[in-house]
């Protein structure tokens, strides 16, 4: 096929027979998948690879290639004959779908070269290709066109709506949204069936060009792709009208099947005309070059060991200092920067911040938009609100992506706002995330370093930070490799091992000190990485002391004391283990109460220890 | 003050200055808070409660109470200022503000007999007001109305969106929304700032009636709000301009002063006409009970022993005769009912059914909604994607909500669908809820009777369900008591013990046969209490094998193993611990392939024990 905008009606209407079919035949040979949700999209596809996306198959690396985001990921079969008649899949690759060790995955990967972001989470593609398009308008200055197809159920999450918001704000003109209005999600119909123009209103008001077309129309979508790339200072939405299972009559428009493949492959192939092949020769992308930000020598900021400095002020300060050392780094946040400290990097690098407004589940997708375009996203708020973007830090991960998110107000340290606003569970969301690193700095020379090293690092990256200030107790040279952990207090004859991360290192030296002078010595660990954990320096604590005690500001589920445990999960002799975390509901009250209140203060830490040693010693 | 409708403009305005003047005598006292954002919503606040709510302070569980959520909750200081207002705090209580031990907590939580709902996370409020509009519409039957007081910067939250799109859907008329347009959220101007249109237009794309009104002029609230209760099968958004700080110069409309007390609290109560107390007498609720639901016996559906039998259609099973049982059994859904198999609830008692489409956040603010006017909820969708809803979650534990949630889908077993639709952080999010229950069954009968056992718990249960079909291992009688494990296999020789759940334990069971026959016996526990854990099953079970291996379909943090570990964590001598968890990103495979290449199918199982067995042996 000729490509581009040369097809005629009748080549175009025969590439969405074909993609029917190549769907179709996927699921078949798989036994499962998503055959009617691929089959009313499939002329939408035809057009948009045929004659509108611009895009190098062969080097998927271009600076200048369109992106495509099939939100709808179950409609995976369709992305997948798109790419066959692309001519990068053979037929079959293509039968392989869904097995074992197949890079045709139920739901798209990035294991495909051409997949920027799994999906399959609905309500993602749209947020994530709103941070491509900010990269191209704002960073890269490149004229790709991100194109995002989503379903019509998945317009019911908040998060499209999230999207919409800041996309129509920013007047994403390089952006379109197809919607593949077939009128029945998973279980029935949804809440507008085909009522295009109910869709329609609520992206106008969002301040959206909107278009209604009939999706089986394949000229009337190729005039609506056109009229969305002519649009200026307006993403487009367009919606489609399409019948789920178009082509095959026995499954047209019909309920109870969604995910199924059809009954009889064989005839619905004979019914949609047959295997063919039409090879469709895809536009090349325009000229461009990624854009090469300047980098520079890296100078941090150093604090005097004595010193009171918040870590969230830290946060800020080496962002800053980062974003001059290196013209890749990014900074997102969610109206709170006065309060991470972000807002220290957007006074120096206004043209790299993102202000996401009170939107989390955006902010973390835009961060993954911006770090497929190479760029080095930093996305911070409380921690307490990044369990808003749980399933998008999840999907991250699935994804290959490779951000930092900071989350500040750690715990009851906090104080007087009360449990809304304390992230007591953020450590057990982020070690659970496949592949993450889980760091919680307790002073600012600490934090400052750890910045520096999550811009170099893989996977998600999180930061933790703390309110109120606490002393500085590393000098400025001092270093802090991921996977590490500090000892602080040590000799032969310690007693027992205190673990302790961020605000509870400063607690855990002060019960030390008391219980030095009370005539146990104990050990103190700086647990600064809590993924990965220093096995190293915990395990030669345990045969020490042979007995650990954990402190965290952090719900006792997930935290530092399951990070501890786990090291010993190898089969070794385990050493006695004991964990102080919050267990109780605070409400208001300063600093000082809410840790003691918790049982986690250096009071609480002393106590244990002393009712812990009389037990061993004459146990 | 006479209240109600008598009120004239000077007595209202009057009002208005006093909620100012407690707010920002509170935050002085407190030493923190958010007075100017008290100021700018505080004569929305004065009409409300002097002419149109209708709420006995004296019974706050009287059925027809109108219910009142103040969604932006750092505006604490006015709610509590109207509490002064209405006679039941009194003043020395108010100036409690923020102090350990006060029921005046930073943001209101229900410590206060009149808050049925925590707020403090932005953009929650009116999800759950959405669902105590529907118990009133649909269940209770009852002429109250709810009424939501938010503010500007929260509209960004998708979650508004999702519940927008609910209401209006279901045509809540006894729904009224009041924004607080004060043009400046926490660190600068909001993307919107004054524009009430913009907002105004988003809701009626949304099916909503609009109002925008001069927020300070207290006859048009007033007039907004008699249109509001008057206006029929729509709910109502007020999109009130307002001027944050409003009444103290110095304050009014600047940036920068977010979140913090008056500089000087004298001359601002001064500027503001001074101390008064004008008693507000509330209007009367209608008279109205709260309906009976029937009750009757519960008969559970029973299985045979050796039937194949999915938990999850086990569950659908069970909440369709929970249903019959008790009427107060309600259920919602993700658009996923088909595939958690809620549906079969649905078809028995449509009428206790709510469909929430592909609106994770929404489903669970609705159901904590129904569950503060004392319905019993059920939620569903698939295990991964309730990670969408953890902020919910969370704040729902902090309003001491109690509803159960059901995940389905979990971990690698599901097969050929892939990474984004596997549950593997699930056991870690709901383990880290305050006071959440964990139970993850592995059979038909045991996921039954735990359904029902559910319906009497506290707090978040979280229930666990598999996609594919087990055997049935129990019989129909047996009872499984939440934080109770059942032994499966033991012996006085047992050399090991294997800790399983859900669709491990069947594993663990073919791994314990083989091991038999290779002359190590082992223990098989059945876990399925995840929290509270059995603590004594698990020390006896330590006590004679010395060697705890758990094998889990989730992620190695968080789930199982920490659960384990857990119980051992007080300091007592450690049994030796393994394990066995998904450590790798899962692509396509069959359910049995999946758990081969994660290492936590029966012949994995069996290798390590194999090893460990060795290595303890020789050691």
């Amino acid at each position: 096929m000729k490509s581009a905008r040369t097809a005629d009606r009748t080549e175009l209407t025969e590439l969405g027979q074909q993609l029917r079919v190549d769907a179709v035949r996927a699921a078949g040979a798989a036994g499962s998948g998503h055959p009617t949700s691929s089959m009313s999209a499939a002329d939408l596809a035809a057009v948009l690879l045929a004659g509108h996306l611009r895009y190098d198959f062969d080097k998927p690396e271009h600076p200048a290639n369109d992106r495509l985001i099939l939100s709808k990921g179950h409609a995976s079969p369709l992305l997948y004959a798109m790419y066959r008649a692309a001519g990068v899949v053979d037929d079959e690759e293509l039968l392989t779908f869904r097995r074992l060790g197949s890079r045709l995955e139920g739901h798209p990967t990035p294991k495909l070269p051409w997949v920027d972001v799994a999906t399959g989470s609905l309500g993602q593609g749209l947020p994530v290709g709103v941070g491509m398009a900010l990269a191209g308008k704002h960073l890269d200055r490149l004229p790709y066109r991100v194109w995002v197809v989503c379903g019509d159920s998945e317009l019911a999450e908040g998060s499209v709506w999230e999207a919409a918001e800041h996309a129509g704000d920013q007047h994403l003109d390089n952006l379109t949204l197809i919607v593949d209005v077939n009128r029945l999600g998973q279980r029935g119909p949804t809440r507008h069936q085909r009522d295009l123009a109910a869709y329609a209103r609520r992206f106008r008001a969002f301040d959206w060009h909107t278009i209604e077309v009939d999706g089986h129309d394949v000229e009337a979508i190729d005039a609506a792709y056109k009229e969305a790339a002519s649009t200026s200072r307006q993403p487009t939405a367009i919606l489609a009208g399409t019948v789920k299972g178009k082509g095959v009559a026995s499954v047209e428009d019909r309920e109870g099947l969604h995910g199924k493949p059809l009954p009889d492959t064989e005839a619905a192939v004979t019914e949609l005309g047959g295997p063919r092949f039409i090879r469709v020769d895809v536009a090349a992308p325009p000229s461009g070059r990624a854009p090469k930000p300047p980098s520079g020598r890296l100078e941090l900021p150093r604090y005097e060991v004595g010193d009171k400095v918040a870590t969230r002020t830290a946060y800020g300060q080496a962002l800053a200092a980062l974003g001059t050392a290196r013209g890749d780094v990014v900074v997102l946040d969610g109206e709170v920067g006065d309060s991470t400290k972000a807002e220290l990097f957007a006074k120096e690098h206004p043209e790299r911040y993102f202000e996401c407004y009170i939107a989390e589940q955006q902010m973390i997708a835009a961060a993954v938009g911006l770090a497929t375009r190479g760029w080095t996203p930093y996305a911070a708020t409380f921690a307490a609100f990044l369990t808003r973007a749980h399933d998008f830090l999840r999907m991250a991960a699935i994804s290959r992506a490779s951000l930092t998110v900071a989350g500040s107000h750690a715990g009851v340290a906090i104080g007087q706002d009360g449990p809304s606003q304390m992230g007591l569970e953020d450590l057990a969301m982020f070690r659970a995330v496949h592949g993450s690193t889980v760091l919680y700095p307790c002073d600012a020379n600490q934090t400052a370093r750890l910045v520096a090293a999550a811009a170099d690092g893989e996977g998600i990256r999180y930061l933790r930070t703390t309110r109120g200030d606490t002393p500085v107790l590393y000098g400025p040279d001092e270093e802090f490799p991921v996977g590490g952990a500090k000892v602080l207090r040590s000799s032969p004859h310690d007693k027992v091992t205190l673990v302790a991360a961020g605000v509870t290192v400063h607690e855990a030296l002060v019960a030390a000190d008391a219980l030095e002078e009370g005539g146990i010595p104990v050990r103190v660990v700086d647990l600064y990485s809590v993924k990965p954990v220093d096995e190293q320096v915990l395990q030669e604590a345990a045969a020490l002391t042979g007995c650990l005690v954990t402190i965290e500001d952090h719900r006792v589920e997930g935290g530092i004391g399951d990070a501890v445990a786990e090291c010993f999960s190898d089969g070794r002799t385990m050493p006695r283990l004991v964990r102080l975390a919050v267990e109780n509901m605070p409400g208001s009250g300063t600093p000082e109460e809410q840790l003691a209140e918790a049982g986690i203060d250096a009071a609480s830490i002393t106590a244990t220890v002393r009712v812990l040693y009389e037990r061993v010693v004459t146990s």
